[in-house]
């Protein structure tokens, strides 16, 4: 972490992970008892004991009933993090949509190797039960689903995902949801319901190009707050920001943001929601890679924390199961008739076979046998490609830690533009997503992110070598 | 007509119009030879020959080859036309939502008798065939369905709406075309394209209340022009109004507007064109009806007379075979660069296997006999429910003659408020859209429109008979 630890947990919690990284406590070796380590350091029982549920929440280590604490057997990279990103105390007026199409036309391109596009691999997703879901239903069902939904979406799904919220200790019935057509269109009505055109958001940075692009087309100017690769946004910077400064909204990732990989610890979410809170500014929460988290607990969504208050909740089934489907949904608590209102304006409602098959699947209980199996194809992938940069790339590279999706942020040398890159990359048929489309004020040139949603091929192997040694030239020069 | 025809052609076809609606010429009646007619009126054969194609065209008679125009079966009624709508020369900001939101949780709920929503029946539209090729693929394409689709849409269902546009004088190619979430998203990608908050748009009047909710949504203006029941707009009121008034578009239905059923003749349209093209303002128009034409022929869209030029075209499948399946499309010439990049922000892209489905669907030709079956289905819905209008509602109740679609609108009494009818229509389990929703300044509060998109039963013509009763029982008071 590039700013202080500011409890004692937290400072032991980031000397074990460094022990960790530089080998001296092995993959799958066991911890020090509590009573041991705290001996050891120095500090109380239950200190030690905040810093192992920090690191476990983080994925670097498993508890075993009545055995202890494990290091995770996904050795992470010895090279260092990415810098803790500046803040921007001006709004910028976005203006990214060339070069977001441009990418995505690349990144829709099925000859590159593909580290462009933070789109899981089908084959890799395997989602041929819900697909078989799909045909049942469309062969029995057809006649009686060839309607326009209901305003909210159909009642099953929005049931299903209610029920699941739960477990994350959100508590919402089924007319609390609104579905939409995917995270996108969740994040635009969100957006547009709680901001007006000249009006400014406070974002992470960097953020998901795509919420970028969508704050152009609805003409919305962005600060970009200064985002620790660990920790997330700095609330302290934020709580200085809204001193001067006036922001319709705060839009956040949930957990595990694009392209950092970032969680805020639930502390900081508190804290940041207390903040918003007090200034009544709404926050948008983007929630669409909580469910693949590495560790054995998911994060805890903004909304669990405030109750949905003051949160706008955005997620969907794109990372996870179903990015052919199309299927998002949000919560708005008090903002909910002016999102449903857009809703209707925007696109009317969402096609109705795709919801009920989901609303089947999640009934069946088979997405939580589906998401323990990707978890942990994602988080090999991740760690497969962290050795492989490792190996391949020019000296002085930092690189992300992600505890769930399945994306990785490099920061490459200063000298390193990595848009020169993705051109030379393209040449040799590899797409990646370029540091700047991650910025509103097209910072992070010498940065870029690379996608580990495709099965960990020879294919992609190589892709990712050949990236390292076209950095090393870009560097010779 | 309201307005006087400006043709010597168009004078004797409301003549003739007039003669059938009379029943001086009978349901199934041959018409005069084009020789016995031009002697008979006085004009040349070529006039009476417009004369014939045009009430063709509107679907009033049918040619037989060697034979000899017919009137068509289907008596229209003996209620006169409604009144052609006056124009509005300031700007109404719109402000309907609540309204919207309201007729539409009563419109979805199936209790109801469902004159409400202009959406077919699942049943009438009997679209098992389309399902299954959906089962089909999802069972057999599945995983490799399970992607974000390219940008503009899955190309097979772009050629094949390329081919189909073909037919009716638009030359496109698949990559001219994007998918859409409905045509709804069609035409809210169209407005953002072309126009910012604050902006103003010129629009028919009634116009289809989903318009004016999109237009409060994106904070646009309106301007209502005068609109013939028959013949649509007025073109010499567009051009009064651009003698003063800046618009950002002009949003017009292609054919059978909704609520009205009016079709611009193509000498209108080209006029219309040619207006807007020399005050470079794009047309953006919604042919979501188009396909379902009584009439021999498919009336041209503007785009097909402009070649694209300056309008921007807007459809869907959601009236003519899969209201459930949500897929639309727009293609927009010179602003298609700014329509995509709205597409992306908005909704990324729209889900793979229904855009699969359709095109296969469109590939073997069943599309064609679909389409002759539920027009034919729909012209007698309407005309049943003509009939039924006039023998249930008030003395001087005038109602529309759509030529395609499946919508009527009728104006009743100046002293029926329909919002007050439709409250107790509620009350006795009928729902219909009263006319103030189909007005930015919420005018027509007389007026209401019904749906002849079910199946024809006792229930949906008890349904009539009771709103006509009730609206008798409003005029007494």
């Amino acid at each position: 972490m590039n700013h202080p630890p500011s409890h004692r947990y937290e400072q032991l919690a980031e000397l074990i992970a460094q022990m960790i990284e530089k080998g001296t406590l092995a993959a799958g070796a066991r911890l020090p008892s509590l009573r041991a380590a705290s001996e050891q350091h120095g500090v109380s029982l239950s200190t030690t004991l905040q810093a192992y549920r920090l690191l476990e929440q983080r994925g670097v280590l498993t508890a075993r009933s009545q055995s202890g604490y494990y290091v995770n057997g996904v050795r992470t990279t010895a090279l260092a993090l990415p810098s803790m990103s500046r803040g921007r105390t001006k709004p910028s007026t976005v203006s990214i949509s060339d070069a977001v199409t441009h990418l995505l036309e690349h990144a829709a391109n099925t000859s590159l190797v593909p580290l462009g596009c933070a789109v899981p691999d089908a084959a890799l997703l395997q989602a041929a039960r819900l697909d078989r879901t799909l045909a049942r239903l469309a062969r029995t069902q057809g006649e009686n689903a060839n309607i326009y939904s209901a305003p909210l979406g159909e009642h099953a799904l929005r049931q299903a995902i209610a029920q699941r919220a739960m477990r994350v200790g959100q508590a919402l019935s089924a007319d609390d949801i609104l579905i939409t057509c995917g995270c996108t269109e969740a994040l635009v009505l969100a957006l547009s319901a709680v901001a007006s055109r000249g009006q400014a958001v406070a974002i992470e940075s960097p953020t998901y190009f795509g919420l970028l692009h969508t704050l152009e087309a609805l003409g919305l100017k962005a600060f970009e707050l200064p985002t620790d690769p660990i920790a997330g946004v700095d609330v302290a910077a934020l709580a200085r920001l809204l001193e001067t400064e006036t922001i319709s909204a705060c839009v956040l990732s949930s957990s595990f943001n694009n392209p950092l990989g970032s969680t805020m610890p639930d502390a900081n979410k508190r804290s940041l929601l207390a903040l918003l809170t007090a200034h009544d500014i709404p926050l948008i929460e983007d929630d669409i890679y909580g469910d693949l988290h590495f560790g054995r607990e998911r994060p805890k969504p903004f909304i669990a924390l405030d109750g949905g208050a003051n949160t706008i909740y955005c997620s969907s089934f794109s990372k996870s199961i179903a990015p052919g489907y199309r299927v998002g949904w949000i919560t708005a608590g008090v903002h909910m008739a002016r999102v449903v209102e857009r809703k209707l304006a925007f696109s009317l409602c969402s096609a109705v076979l795709p919801q009920r098959a989901l609303a089947d699947f999640l009934a069946t209980g088979a997405y939580d046998t589906h998401l323990r199996r990707v978890r942990r194809v994602f988080q090999e992938n991740l760690a497969r490609m962290a050795r492989t940069v490792e190996a391949s790339f020019p000296a002085g590279t930092k690189v992300s830690r992600p505890q769930g999706g399945f994306v990785l942020w490099l920061e490459l040398p200063r000298s390193v533009d990595t848009r020169t890159l993705f051109d030379k990359a393209l040449e040799r048929g590899i797409c990646f997503a370029p540091g700047d489309v991650f910025s509103a004020s097209r910072r992070f040139r010498n940065c870029l992110r690379l996608s580990a949603g495709y099965s960990w091929t020879a294919r992609i192997e190589s892709g990712v070598r050949t990236l390292g040694s076209l950095a090393r030239e870009a560097l010779m020069r």
